[in-house]
């Protein structure tokens, strides 16, 4: 046994040197007392990305990759500027600890900042990477884990103390106009959280998960943070043969009360969000899209604290369309965030590229519009490089054609919107229900019996044409 | 245009006549104003399935295609009989009206009882061979829609008066023992519900599908039926670009509301049955799955009022196992009924077939044995023969070998409970939440802060291993 | 046993009547004598289509639904005429028997000139239609099954003859630029098929269906069709345990040796097409996908003797994109015909929806310019309007948005190849290739051992990025 | 770029300490020279497993986690010992090298005898442990990654004399009994590999990888392997857009040249196989599914010397049974080995769970006693603990339960094989080709005529049922 310790405890220790080359989608956790070997304490001196300027819209007919050819900012679309229906963000653990690795190769990236350690000097300097990132882009917001952002502690007082440097500095960095869209904590990279966080069979899990999100919402709140984010990676099951699936789900109900309530105590008006997905890691994730996730907060009166963060990838997996589990969200009053990526149709994991496709972007942003927008949520870049694209150039060019595509998709609504026969035409087909017998129904005044004297009535009802191919042709015609 | 009127005339005319023959799940209204060439208004003389005997117990060793190996209906198994635990019901839909037919083929299925039409003769002779099939295969219950069991008319009121007249036979071939499982209205297959029933965009047609239902209700109630159901093959979408979302929804909200005040008017105490699927014959319907009817049931109020109908197929279709959405419903308070069919893994569409995997059923009968049953609810055998199989006897075939693996599964989950080890695990694994502390987490009475001190106070928790491929072994040694 | 007989008499005529409403993409197989009461022997009198006018091209601006925006017929692309790289084809089922039934719901569409019969008067007066559809929408070619176009008939002899008067009336209206882009056989409706047709357990079954293709063949050949098809629709299997596979495909290959025989022997100019489909109706079809048919084509050294027609909604249901079949197949020297519809991505079953999305057909048409075109294939539109879509012109929109579809994706090809910097890319990744050790590997001729040495030699290698976003940065400009 | 070179050295550096960590299924690559903080250079003392006995059959009302209940390897089943049936045989890689490491999360998994490191020390002690383990579970085989078993080094003959190493170490301990059921060369993991091995766009790559192929097949060789494997993880694309297709399969033919030429000249008599799987780590492979590596093998003119490795878990992904996939390989007489596992039907990527479903299980060896047994193949359990499961009984359990669900699919076939009832059934199905006429077209000398006369002769055919819910019932009363 005493041997068993030992190994764990070096094992534990060559975790902290590379984890965070481990994972993309999720840099784990390590402290920060390094050795010397692997450390680089030095400040980064001068610019991360010497070759790349402030990125500029230049309009559709530009060749440059480096520049917008439809996102302008400060252009005003239906009566607001396009920044504003945006508000973009930058995901910091995708852009900055994601390393190209998947479940069967190791990571690819090698970032000239980065000295390949999870050291707190390196954490900085990534700060400073992370912010110029922001600047030359063009955007006011950045999303983060707080594993991601500072090394872990071999203690949680050590791991709190090592967030609060890094977050200093980036408080410092952020300026007066940057902000988070949202924070969030970490709670599925670690092999504690193996079983779940707020729904793991251990209660010291569950505890240790509470005090690590109340940290994050702490520094979320301090940065200026809009929102606060619970993506429940963990919180599912890989088999019902061994899950006690009810206790499970009641402990998460009773994590997000006591997040709630500690909200309102340290005075964070940001919403919080639940971000849906179907599954991967685990077989089955308790929130597993926007209607799932909507019953759990109904039966647990939940509904008024919380809204929800809808990942265009989340959703196609879930078997919905992303313009589907957007609309959902919308029509249950709980759209709160978009992170927008996309998926593979023939792909069954998340593989979180940047969305490319003008018909999907289109749809994304006449559901935003019907929403009035998104703000105090936006849209976060919760995409990644493919392992293969590995200059440091692909993140700009990532960037700028994911943000160019969601600028399209306001461009193509906004074109239908005026045209209006695409509205037009969906108002019109509804139009029966505008009658006073529709009114009464609508109304919740109209009983069976009443309903049976009109049927028979009315005699055999006259049903028209849906009109489903001029309506995709009225669509296309805007792109 | 009078010219098409005439055509669609002539149209319906002739669908009169073999309209019945067109669709296994979902046969199709008709009048019964048959001309003399394809009616056969004779009585049916003599036995139905002549060379069958009733279905008895002979037990696992049996060779008997005709003869349960595993159901012994009188069997008190955890101190219930088998057939209390299982109250199996034959669908009249995909028994009778099964035809065989396909998106690519026509009918198959040529019964020596089937004269071809759809006429009020035809509709009463089919039902004595369906009790006859009941009798013979020793089932309590059937399931039916009103458009399978009665032709069509020309008017609601014509179409009333058939079914009045068969239901009234229906009820006199019944006798004490066979009663409705559950009833339903088929809301789905006539062209005026080609854009849904209670969310059709025609208010004409939302008021002719509450007549059907206010009817459907009606004849349920006074065949002593237990349940009534409601499937929204149509209550969806093809395509959101001509839909409003929204407004449908409401609108079946309004429907739904009307029902639960029609079955207390009327003094019907069965429970009212949502039945969830994801997709097919729309590309999405509004009841997705569980989850998705418990949020609509909890938005509008009518979680109360509603309980749901599982059924296997739908649920793998909609991404889970059939044993998760069981469990989805169960937890939710939801689970009345299950349809007891099967899909096949690889395939995107609903086969329907009988379940004949043991696991699958062992897994299910877990769930309802933790439901302490299913009653007023059962197991329907919302399953059809293949499309090949043409033989009278595969009928009666089909259902044994379904009848039998339930029944299995009834065993081997008893057997797993009697064990006791699978259950132990389980307890086991959440016993740290039956703590003090893990106490009060679960009366909602831990804070954040109190929280993150005894997370401090714990340091790093240990995580046992989930042994999960225990779980396996333990449950596979039971089959 | 009389009684059955006399029953399954009834059924047929029955059938006679109304089996052309039955299925959309697969009308069935009706005898002709059909008694006076449904039958309307008159020609039909006038326009089918008095509304709609000739279809023209009007440019991007345009709002004319009746027009088109993108497909210009005359206009030159890349050095050919659009028509001449489109080849556009009516696919007679879809357009003209497509009923808007489904597997939930019986027939939609009451088009005026139907009677709701399957005569010989309505089979003429449907190719009148046809005629009348293909001229004003401007196309040269449609594509047919043999009962799609004429009544079956009590015998294959009356069948034979039915079809040879329907077909002299269409040689006749064809004129002298319409021809069939191609013929096939229809193999799957009828009962006697449900085992399969060149597959089925039953040799009779077998010789029928080679009856069958031989008589479809001759006819095509005779209209001066330049492809023949072979859609296996029923050539796979429900369940493995009743089926023996290798006997059934080594069948399969007979009959495919015997039909590439005939077309010899009557001297039938026009490719073979085989395609493929992974499943529905069966659970799993021979032909699977393009790599599938080409394994099968080798192994029975039938590869020379046919190409393959690619159908998009079928890819993706085998997991591919369409993109990759069609490659897929022009990579195996088999690119023969594309069926241009699209599926659902979210969706498991073949939904034969006009294509509209842009990016997919640049991707479709950058396959077709490398392989030079399709002659003596082209473009055939396999797809249907959906059940709701119920106007006339809704066969006409529908069309359209597929004809500009894809002639939009040759114009955004044709840019992308004139712009250069995509194929450049690729181009670029392999130049490594052509150094003098990569073209001793391509000519076969480098062995383990060089290889190694070389290995040694050059130590670790360097490798560049793929350039994954920019290069769909770049595509997506096109657009 | 110094600066970039210098970390590129110090991520390596950091990377060989903790790579062995990272992949579950797929060690990455790692130099041996350890700095002496993590290194444990001495050799392990005492057993490994020390409370785990060797693992005897108890039969099947055994509760002992640690028996067999179904494997009883001298045990004659159809005239052949189980064990000879079987050939088990344990993935290296998976049960010594999986770490519990996911796309979300860092390892789990802490065995007594791991250091944490990827030293040559801790590679010899990882032999030992897997010799103990394959003694105690009592199986003949292993199999094997070149860089699983022994670390990378700084170059390639550095990482070719480690592997000579480890290799002589392992020799040794096999035994006279104990060998190989394969090897196979790791392309996948290092970066090197991103854009492919044998398909990588750089020739350089090619070369490396020809040359760690050939020294893979020299130590399997030399170790007494039966079957040397392909894998092909990385050949595939992510995109078609910036991928030359055609030209990188031309390339993986000429690499399977070369390797089939490399194995004649050194003598070794074992089959190659080539392993298919649709996806995953890339967007597509190109050895997609058994039907696709055939095609590509006819087209290159390497059907002869091929066969193929089927994983279920790879055929589901690709969209069909495993039952399906390994009979495509026997008819295509491809069957080589079987990788024994199984998938998550509702889950989209590579579970690689141990098997333990008895349907499936029986089907597979139904296909197994077809083709005469595996041999010189067997079953290799590519199948790995879960995450969650983290205690060293549970790699016992494991694959104990996965040995047992094969033995009891060998027992339930031979029970059908006896009972003879499936196997008639099957046989009856097609005796009409026993006829005359059906012999003919077996031969190929049944032209179209010939059969268009005998189909004008016999009129319509006489169909039967396919009697699938027999078959059923059948199968499913043998478990």
């Amino acid at each position: 046994m005493m041997e068993a310790q030992k190994i764990l405890l070096l094992l534990l220790l060559c975790l902290n040197l590379v984890s965070s080359l481990v994972i993309a989608g999720a840099p784990p956790t390590c402290a920060a007392n390094l050795d010397s070997k692997c450390a680089d304490s030095d400040e980064w001196k001068g610019e991360f990305f010497p070759g790349i300027p402030k990125i500029k819209y230049e309009g559709p007919s530009s060749k440059n990759h480096l520049a917008f050819k439809w996102y302008n900012p400060e252009e005003v679309i239906l009566g607001k500027k396009m920044k504003d229906w945006m508000r973009f963000s930058v995901a910091f653990w995708h852009t900055f600890r994601g390393t190209g690795s998947d479940p069967f190769g190791v990571p690819t990236k090698s970032w000239p900042w980065e000295d390949g350690t999870n050291s707190m000097a390196m954490a900085k300097r990534r700060m400073r990477a992370n912010f110029e990132f922001i600047d030359k882009l063009g955007v006011d917001f950045w999303c983060f884990h707080d594993r991601d952002i500072a090394p872990d502690g071999e203690t949680l007082k050590e791991a709190n103390a090592n967030l609060d440097e890094v977050v200093a500095l980036a408080k410092e960095l952020q300026g007066t106009k940057v902000r988070p869209l949202w924070g969030t904590a970490q709670l599925f990279s670690h092999p504690r959280y193996m079983h779940g966080a707020a729904t793991s069979s251990e209660v010291a899990v569950y505890a240790y998960a509470a005090a690590q999100v109340k940290k994050a919402m702490e520094v979320t709140h301090y940065l200026g943070g809009e929102n606060y984010v619970f993506w429940g990676g963990r919180e599912g099951y890989q088999s019902l043969l061994n899950t006690d699936m009810g206790r499970e789900i009641d402990h998460m109900a009773n994590f997000f009360e006591s997040a709630a309530a500690y909200k309102k105590k340290i005075g964070f008006k940001g919403n919080l969000l639940i971000e849906p997905k179907p599954q991967e890691p685990t077989k089955h994730q308790y929130d597993w899209d926007a209607a799932t996730a909507a019953n759990f907060l109904r039966k647990y009166g939940l509904i008024n604290d919380f809204k929800l963060n809808i990942e265009c990838n989340h959703a196609t997996l879930s078997g919905h369309s992303c313009h589907h589990d957007i609309e959902t969200a919308r029509l249950n009053g709980l759209l709160g965030n978009i992170d927008a990526n996309t998926g593979d149709p023939q792909v069954g994991w998340d593989t979180d590229q940047f969305l490319t496709d003008i018909g999907e972007a289109t749809l994304i942003m006449l559901s935003v519009i019907k929403n009035g927008g998104l703000a105090p949520g936006g849209f976060n870049f919760d995409a990644k490089l493919r392992r293969e694209s590995t200059d440091v150039e692909d993140l700009f060019i990532a960037h700028i054609v994911g943000m160019d595509t969601v600028a399209r998709g306001l461009r193509t609504a906004a074109k239908l919107i005026e045209d209006g026969s695409l509205p037009e035409l969906v108002r019109k087909r509804y139009q029966s229900f505008d009658s006073e017998i529709g009114q009464k129904i609508e109304a919740g005044k109209a009983d069976f019996e009443m309903l049976e004297k009109k049927a028979m009535e009315w005699g055999e009802p006259k049903v028209p044409s849906a009109k489903q191919e001029l309506a995709e042709m009225i669509f296309q015609s805007a792109i």
